[in-house]
């Protein structure tokens, strides 16, 4: 037979963009690995230059980038490497995006408005991304707007398990602080043992006809420990609000829990002063010292995405990471 | 100047599948025009055959199917009808899909699954589709399944309008029939002026610790009037279940409103002993004479979707018919 | 240099939908391994729901389904596989569609009609399908649907060398049952020794002129044993007719020989009753026992495809199984 | 409403290649049109330049090529032409190919084989075509290879008048030169009234065991007009050994009659010692001085194409042209 | 015939970005149309979220954004515009990019690197752009990274008839600031009646053996008027060196020309400090009070960019802007 | 775990069209290895047929095609190669074109053009490449015409390292024959040590003030050695033009050195004559015996060539090849 035959290789490369090295080197030290060698910066008018320093050829590259403000530019930057890895020969290029960019985009709230995520996801596909890696996508349909293998890990397992240990889990309710997020909400009641579960909401009063509409909390929180959660806080608004409403309607404590910290200001100093007992966040996004606060606990994300790395590279399974839910 | 120059023109055809006829009359009752003369029929071994008796090259065609049982039949029809016309030239082909196929299925509930609604999307993408109208989608987000234009219509309104003359909106609670429709619940509340919210729920009870998992009710509904709102009824098993929650929780009796009235066995009866006063469904399904009974209304959608063709036809606004939310 | 080094490796599974279990079975007894641990429903409302209950990530994944009545189930239902694995990140996906879904529309006979056997391929695609492997095609153009890689497999070798045990060699005549087979035909006659050809066809009588149109033999055939071929058997009707016609211009007798048992009502009862002495098909769609009659041989297709699947696996060459011809 | 609103107007252009300006001349004079002003001219290695001398911006353009030999030649500046279209701005770009190259690899005839005919329709669309017309395409399959609308111009009914005025229609019989052809042959036929058909064939004599395989003819036509019909003509070694074949069966004479007139060498020669009384094409490719012979009659295909533009530039029905048919 | 007939009309819409929006006013008055009205603000983490305010179903869109820096924010709402459009039904979506974003990364200039400007082509193409206007390109190439036509304007003539009238034609040379911008200096040479041509190099001195490189000019200045001309001016550290270079070689005084002023810091300071006499400019980008200085002349493109907005509009040509040169 | 577990393999073939088979088995020799057993020829029309004769599934294919006239011919043989390729199970292809057909068609020169370049790298991806390797493109910018990698050969290095054996470095100038190539030129003068630049230019003396326009050399070149260069030679007239000039102004001698020696008629008669002392290309076209002339050096680019698709089968890097700079 014609030609030169020889033995199949595959080699994981990590590369990081430079909206969050912390989280790249906390993944590659899980995987006993360096990152790759980049250059990266930019030009004076704003433009973003790329450039590897080692052959990538033939790789298996899991390109990962945080994408805190000014997001626009992490999120150029990222898809510039992707196209930057296809152009040079890259195997299989995975994006990591362990927060989502414009996520909350996901629909037409009104006519003539963007589906952004869909264009995010679009575009990640152009610039020559094969598959995503995210974790806790804002809804979980964003999985259908990428047209390949989504990797959907979620914290919600690392955050609970920590949670568990900061409460009294027969005097616990989970709340959400809108009517959306109350299924995920149930998802948390699962993993605290079956808790009930609550919502804070615009209404009018049940009991007083004809009161003037204000928030208040559906399902009863009253002497109990509260978990509020979400999937990201971004300027604290909505949140800090909410424990102001749990406070009155007599919550005994409230811990949140969420798993992307976007922290616009002055979110800090609102989770500071909301009187929230302890605020539990994951390292999706950079936590500068600036948003740092007495009450934060920052869980690191690093491991799981290091395992999710490992089984796809092994060719094994991300869903078993989670119990085969994901 | 070389060639020939005429005057544009455009005309509007509407082509219907086999599974609603009852449904694409009305429509084009509403327009007052004929519906496009079409040949369909099966062959023996179940493959559909589909001829368009008259030309529709560089028309503006809207394309109706419904998708009833046995749906993947009648998805099939519709995009052979798709590719059909766009063989023959027409020059713009918009899917009307009141009732989306597979809306359920729009992301991985756990690994190894598929993204129906995604692959429905691609599939009248592919097929020939160039725009999308629905009623109703299972989740918002299934618009950004499409890559083009989706009009989402709301059956909200329609339903809303007709159920605040059944009930007193000074003593009426909406109530979700599980955690992930409390949002669809508080849109329906605003329409109802601002009533409150509940939803049913597994969990135990807050003031019974240890107490076995069961339904309950998350908010108040004691003696109020109850709306139990949801945008399908498949089995009707989790509705009526809901019923039966409310009414056991004290609900002065309670109007079932749904959109789609998929009303698969045995649907009917389950409903028609719900102990509901009233279900309140369109007919954006077919509703044939076995799955009728004395409680239930239908309202038409036929009204909705004809002003929705004219608006785009003639580059108005559907936006519009909706104050803009749409 | 950088990252991970690991050696590669590849992995062969077998998917089945459930139209054809037994088909599935059989090949993987050739190959000597399990099929891939899969559930499939359908919902109350007839959507169909899959779930492989194993990893696939990585691994070449071929999935198999037949396609008999209600066809556009089993169709769905493939097409929901192979979206499926893709998400779950197989590394390639090989469609087996023994009888290739609508093949007989692959063309525009009139105007305004479909070419759903484009649109099958196409649907087939966009779900993530990387190749094709068919059994004897309606026309071979159906190759150049796909966009990729199609091995089309010839079951005509496997007919016939059982039929050339059946037959005077000698003394056999090649028949098509109309215009459009002709040069299958010819293919038989050469793998029967260079036996002569036939066709039925509805025409004047050369010998009577003004005389009115009916079915007649071209070629001759009396006091010869005939096989009468096809590459499909849908509901008889054609096929008897032509046994009848044979018969009546003095054949021998005939024996009827077809790649595809559609076997649609009244298929079984005109093929036991037409006069042909033996009807040879492969099991390439389920025979189930309604439609068995005494004349009837299967022959199995499963040891070629299993042996496709192991060229197409392990790199060696399909073309090889039919001596460079596919 | 904001904007500048304008009435929609709508350009027919007619474009042509180099390779058969004649007919391209002669179509434009049926429409009352002139062609568009082009320069087009090879480089000193070959190389095809093309510039179009006046704005085709929001044209509806038609763009058509014949394809003799060098046919890459041709087939390169038709899809350059293309590009040049889509490029500046054309609103819809036809292409007319009246000989679509490649038609004869349609399929893969054995293993490692290329389908050069799907690969043209994909140059097409990837160059920038949205519709394609071609006369009498070798296989009507190849429809299917375009990812748009096709219009299937058909020939047979011209050349079939034509031959009806030349034979009697009571002793003519159709004969495809091969196995292939036979379907065609059968419409023939019955443009013909109904005449029986034949086809010739390598085959053993029946009457005669054992004999050596020859050239017969299969279908009676002692006595008989012949009509030999195929597609094209390409050297015309087959045809011409048809018409011996129907000689030696004792026919009356051969009227051979064949849409596209490749006449490669030595075509003209063979045709005109052929035997046959007279040899009927269109123009659909030039045919040069020294491709002509006495026999030989050429109709113009010009007034077909023409009326197939027109009614595609008005909207009107390419079907109707055919009774349905196309 | 069915259906319902309507005359065909066209509207053209102008969209803004918030880049530039005086450019995109003086556009508008030109047109003497006001701006599609447009809610476009930043969320706390930067994300952008646009909406527009107006109907554009069945629209001409022309929608434009400068790119200055923070240029990765403006290219993003660009994008997300385009979204917008797309999926609000406009008809026709043309992006203008006066300054095409990151247009010097047209190519690997070494391994690794991306093509930056490709990509941000296939990024409009993504969103939904169907046609591209943009002004001097840095190189003509990029013309066809995009997948449909682009109309490539060139501010050269406006530039150079104001140039002509501020030199004296006889004694004026122009000269490249390197080697890459000669043909450009060629093209601006013919417009000045034929000027000779010179660059500025790094290179050894000819006349001085084994001299260090240094930066020399090419071709005669001495006594000369030089028109120093470039497609963009950054930061302006290799113009304000290559003055430097042109006064050493004894130029008679210096005139800068530029299409594009990116002014990064400290371009306007090294500008006005580099000696040249005049520094001519357009206003492709904005030109903030803090970029502004004494020798600075600014051309509005404004009228350019609207006589091809409306050629694009009434299907003129484009062409006919420049002679038939673009 | 269910299925076959195998070891990956990965097997190199080098499939070669006719356009020039010397320089294929001259690669094919310095990898050690035989080419792909082809079977290729013209059929009557000029049709092409391409068969491989040996199973190409599972491998890594690279096929190489010289591109001299006819062109198009070649072009389109390379084409039909790659989509044989595809169908054919291939895994990987990469084309080699080592002269980009339709290179010098790389931008929009007037309104109305094609972009022929940007065709010919959307007709390689459509037919199935999904690796590009060309040398020295005509314009960098083409490698951003295909969506994929493309490795981007130099032959400047080997060039250069053969002049500078020819010239004395300390006496050498570069010169482009037009304005077009100065950036190139820098690039040859970087790898002679520093050397001085000149070009040849239509323009009016500096000197002579009305003088009429004539070429004349920009920069100095009187008693020095000038190495005249360019990326390709068509029909000699520009850069025999150019020795002229160069000559006149009394260059001491001229060598000119270009990558692809197209020589159409009557390039080699017209550098025979031109009075350069040496004309140095390289074999990336055929150099057939009439293109032969004493002047004339050939050097071979197969090491190359092979260097380079030893680099990219074995993960290695192209990049390293030209220190870090393609």
């Amino acid at each position: 037979m014609t030609g030169i035959k020889a033995q199949g290789e595959k080699r994981l490369v990590l590369a990081s963009g430079r909206a969050h090295p912390e989280l790249a080197k906390e993944i590659a030290k899980e995987l006993e690995i360096d990152l790759l060698p980049t250059s990266a910066y930019d030009f004076a008018n704003g433009e973003i230059y790329v450039r590897f320093e080692e052959s990538v050829r033939g790789t298996d590259v899991f390109v990962i980038q945080a994408h805190p403000a000014p997001i626009n530019e992490w999120l150029m930057e990222h898809l510039i490497m992707v196209d930057t890895l296809k152009r040079a020969s890259a195997k299989r290029i995975t994006v990591i995006a362990p927060f989502y960019p414009y996520a909350r985009q996901d629909k037409k709230h009104r006519g003539r408005e963007p589906i952004s995520a869909r264009l995010v996801a679009d575009m990640y596909k152009t610039a020559g991304a094969d598959r995503l890696i995210s974790v806790d996508l804002h809804t979980a349909q964003i999985q259908g707007f990428f047209d390949g293998p989504v990797d959907h890990l979620m914290a919600i397992p690392l955050l609970a398990d920590y949670v568990r240990t900061r409460v009294d889990l027969d005097n616990v309710t989970v709340v959400s602080p809108d009517t959306g997020r109350v299924r995920v909400a149930e998802q948390w009641a699962e993993r605290l043992g079956g808790a009930p579960l609550a919502f804070v909401h615009k209404s009018r009063d049940v009991n007083v006809p004809n009161q003037a509409v204000a928030k208040t909390v559906v399902g009863q929180v009253e002497g109990r420990e509260c978990v509020l959660i979400d999937d990201m806080i971004d300027t604290g608004g909505t949140i800090a609000g909410a424990v102001q409403v749990l406070m009155n309607a007599g919550a005994k404590d409230v811990i949140i829990a969420s798993t992307h910290a976007v922290f616009s200001d002055p979110a800090a100093r609102r989770l500071a002063e909301s009187g929230a007992r302890e605020v539990v966040v994951t390292n999706t996004l950079p936590i500068t010292a600036d948003k740092q606060f007495s009450q934060l606990t920052v869980l690191s994300i690093a491991p799981l995405i290091a395992r999710a790395i490992s089984e796809v590279f092994e060719d094994g399974s991300v869903t078993s990471l989670f119990d085969g839910k994901a």
